[in-house]
């Protein structure tokens, strides 16, 4: 990896990590819990618990940003980890009404301020479905350009920056890049190449 | 795909599919949430909340079982998905003081009544990192042998067959084969060929 790019990362995980923790009463809960039985065509009974996040299914997108030949990725507390801060693919659910391209340009922009207009479909899949409906769809997004802000909502904290292809494989292997929506998206595009 | 293969499969959908759902109170709730605060080190405090299954990470096993030449995969209730019926590779949770490994050799054999010596890690990952600390692991199993009747929990079922690798990859590409584990685990057997 370019000595300036670890650098970088480094100063990001150090800035980013949670130095302490305490439990908090969510007033208003994120993450809710729906207990259901359904009769299956066999006759059986079988309870199973649905996960919603923000009352929704949290269905999401997965965006893979190319900036020229590099990729952009971002850097943000992922605080129940080992590493406490994770490097992933810019991501984020879909709202009510939104379609998943519409969601992966929004989500791009809002995290990183970049745009791109050639978002290409490469994988769709559930994301837990053994207790979830959420369904997230992977883009390329190419020619990605940066001409916006950030708009990041309260409690939300983002930081980016781009790697060559190389040093995407050397974050997945060094476990930087841990989660799966992010190692299936980096899957994808290796099969495409 | 061959004949009898997709008639077995259409067989099993059409067994595990729910006809009918309801509400139900759950006495004890399997999923469970803990709402959490982090102090970053740069002094932002933000509020997570943490997905529990079962009282813990909820961090699982996924197996690919060789039989010969063949995958055995499970057909098994996807409650919460289109299909309602889902096909994947056997998989399930760590249970507390357990190894992946013997976690592994656990739930293929529970779930299918095989057992395998040869178990070759092929990932690791985290499931859900924005709200879990469930963190995954793919093995490979070879040589699978059926010693045993399976062992299912209450509320559990699993039918269980064999494909070939085409098979396997068909499975995928007509949205049988579409939970983020199952794909992932393919992605990594794909890239050992």
């Amino acid at each position: 990896m370019r000595k300036e790019k670890r650098e970088e990362l480094i100063k990001y995980i150090d800035e980013l990590r949670w130095i302490s923790k305490e439990d908090s009463k969510n007033e208003k809960s994120f993450v809710t819990i729906i207990p259901r039985e359904f009769k299956l065509n066999n006759g059986m009974i079988i309870k199973r618990e649905q996960i919603l996040k923000n009352g929704n299914d949290g269905s999401a997108v997965i965006i893979i940003p190319k900036v020229g030949n590099e990729f952009l990725v971002n850097i943000e507390p992922r605080v129940f980890t080992n590493t406490k801060v994770a490097v992933g693919f810019p991501a984020g659910y879909i709202e009510n009404g939104e379609t998943p391209e519409h969601a992966a340009l929004r989500e791009l922009r809002e995290e990183t301020g970049y745009v791109s207009h050639k978002f290409i479909l490469l994988d769709s899949f559930y994301q837990d479905e053994g207790v979830s409906a959420a369904y997230n769809y992977i883009y390329l997004a190419n020619d990605c350009e940066h001409l916006y802000p950030q708009e990041l909502d309260k409690d939300e904290i983002v930081r980016y920056m781009t790697f060559n292809y190389d040093e995407l494989l050397e974050l997945e292997h060094d476990g930087y890049l841990s989660g799966a929506n992010s190692k299936l998206a980096l899957c994808r595009y290796k099969e495409r190449r």
